[in-house]
């Protein structure tokens, strides 16, 4: 039996792609109308007559008149490790995917490892469903200052670049030994979907996600972190990341309903 | 007070007109090749490529892969009796609606009266969730045999034009009735609310409706009559006509996938 | 041919009767926290245990974690006008309906007015989405100081109980005249799916409708008004009497999630 | 820094516990004859009247009805392995989930290792989405014979005891090695949102799983493997066990129902 050599790949990147969309702000305002003006809704689904339309659009975000912003179709792309699509499938409502299948194909050794810059150290206080954390320089500011001591029962922790190294070498090193084992696996003639049990969450898998503005606001709320937001949600980066790709499609495409939406506290309508 | 004059419409038809749609057979391919392919997938989204792509959707619909189907949408204006909506409203996944409001505007006095060549008239047997109609002509003939007779514990009935002039009369003066004292109502400085509870479920009302190819093949499934179908549905003949005429939408953007939905025996995937 | 005799019910009542319940705050608490507590979660399901979990549903609440409250059901039994249906029923996620058949089951003769003290005189200001209704009385005193003017191009009106008797006397007419065309067209051999369409929506109807506690709040949300609540909604005064009898069960049932929902301005998690 | 001990527990098993439940066939049979029978429905909400009541079910069932079966609710505690819960996560609709959460707690060393005796050899003409495996034993016979030669392009595999034990040696070492990196992360004061993207998804993670009826046919038509199935279904092994003992549940508390969905082909009404 020989291993397959494979060449492992470390990435920190969250991929999300447009593939296709359909809708706008005018067809918001139009599906709003139908309430109104019945079959001259119509009329209004022209883009170039939607000048003026903040009003509504923003009428409607803020009385939480979600329905005409159904109207419309979105679908991505999204390349990300399984951590991340284990959050993202929870979102079961306007929500549509079709992912890489581990029982059909083997997966690629494409693995997530953290930027140098991602807040990742806990500050004290920190509490399930709020959790806050800090960057490893301020971290090692913390720790010059000797704050949060009770983080740390078994003493200081160094929060150098050697730390930073430490933490991606033994990343790779798990990566590594997971991945092997899973080819030998399949190499010993074991099904893929056995050999699997040992690919670690943090293994990209390719996913198409199909949603529509009133859905993708509501998954914007809870996976993004804004201070100011009405309610105040405590996403973990890696979805945040995408999500705060998939708001920038929004914005592009439907900037009156994102700028409503922004307005009134990020609350999905 | 003086009663608003008014000019009654009387009409049998459903109106169902695209507005907008995204996606179609290749982008059900592509979907499903995720599966396998991941990234890659996006290739196959080249509706020029699509061809012999028909075995792959019939496969999907075959074995019930229904999520492929989901990442498109079509937007669909109707226009259709209330009676109609109370049935299409029961669809509640994968549909989205924004329907004219009797509580924010006067509804048009348009109303809904059987074709003459409708089903309409109980054949002996009928069942709750298995209705089975004869037209007017139909049950002439079988008056004329004496057939169902326990239908009809006064005596025989006369299916003749005389029968199908009198129940159009009867529906013209109900209506008629009902939409005076509607304006009547709102000319007494009534709430439209309020005012609009002697509307009858006749009345036409004007909805957008937002779908996609699966949850259509779902409404399909159990609003249209087929015979030859694996489950044989009893759909009410105007929601019949409706569901045909978006079938033919989804014929149209979607032809491999709605012939596989067809030579499957019509249930969705 | 016979027109079958009928004794019309007038009535202004909407019952809502529990039928079946499952579920309590205790099991809020407890799948929260599986969260955090992994297998051991369930010993939180403990109802007699649940003191001092007011701030943990609290929490749930305002960070708007919604799914710890899906696992519940409660099932009612509705009795209200088709009018009320018509909005219910828009109400898709985590709401299941069975409801009585015009098409298998003759309707009763059961029509819905209004109390003579409900608001149902539009004030002037009043917009689409919004809409602002006096009492008879408040409505003759607004009409004694020359208010709302323009709301009346043809001249005053005069509301008094003269108004009021006038209006439940033309619904009472329409509903009869309504009524009688029904029964004939049934006399006549017509399908009931046919002779229904000249029935009001104002006729009343039985549901059985089954939902959680988080669908159920998302449903107070929109359907009662609170005018102090976060996102102030505008209901029909009909499905809003439903809706707070549906409130009191939740708040019998799931006291601490009730106030919880109250406190953080009826906003559903 | 000194990595803290731990034991590795593997084990093949998966666990579903009812926690609550509500509902029953009678309820199943009232809510259905709320369309019929209006208000008097409910009399039929006695579970000692429903004997009999097959015939109503089956015709549910078969003509697919769907309504009646939500009118329940049934709660599991589910502890499986993490590529389990990817699957289970996909069911949208009808499903409510609170999973522990590796980002607020430290998942146990609990691992999912396969049972000798699962099938898990891959049979030639093997297909995505109909994947078709062998017993051990059963591979060392066929190797015997010298089939499916084209899966070993480099030369016969021994399907002795030896390759179970290597197979499973070698998923305690990845494991071990994983979980030993995700303690040192955690040890060198590292978020355990980010320590965690080596487990792998053979780690096991507790659940709270809530569904009705309805949804839970859904769930088994597309998760159980039946030959004789309408539509027969591939689901992974582990994903089957768990839907086997929900199954169990469905028949213990919904006989009627889960005999007529048997009967009727396991296709989910």
């Amino acid at each position: 039996m020989t291993t397959t050599a494979f060449d492992l790949k470390l990435t920190s990147e969250i991929t999300v792609r447009p593939i296709q969309s359909v809708g706008g702000d005018h067809m918001v305002v139009a599906a709003a109308k139908v309430s109104t003006c019945g079959e001259d809704a119509e009329k209004f689904s022209d883009p170039s007559q939607s000048e003026g339309n903040a009003g509504l659009i923003n009428y409607l975000m803020k009385f939480r008149h979600g329905t005409p912003f159904e109207h419309a179709s979105m679908t991505f792309f999204v390349h990300a490790p399984i951590m991340v699509w284990r959050e993202w499938h929870r979102h079961r409502i306007g929500f549509s995917y079709n992912e890489e299948s581990a029982r059909y194909k083997p997966l690629d050794p494409v693995f997530w490892i953290p930027r140098r810059d991602r807040r990742m150290v806990p500050v004290e206080g920190w509490k399930p469903g709020r959790p806050k954390f800090r960057t490893l320089d301020e971290a090692a500011r913390a720790m010059a200052r000797m704050e949060d001591e009770s983080l740390y029962p078994t003493g200081p922790l160094d929060f150098s670049n050697a730390w930073y190294d430490r933490v991606i070498a033994r990343k790779r090193r798990a990566y590594e030994a997971a991945y092997a084992a899973y080819r030998e696996d399949i190499d010993d003639g074991i099904a893929m979907e056995v050999a699997r049990s040992v690919l670690p969450v943090g293994i990209y898998s390719s996913c198409w996600v199909t949603t529509n503005p009133r859905a993708l606001m509501a998954f914007l709320s809870l996976r993004t972190h804004e201070p100011d937001a009405t309610f105040v949600s405590y996403p973990q980066a890696e979805i945040e990341e995408a999500a705060r790709v998939c708001e920038q499609f929004l914005k592009a495409g439907w900037p009156l309903t994102h700028d409503a939406f922004v307005k009134n506290g990020r609350v999905g309508p």
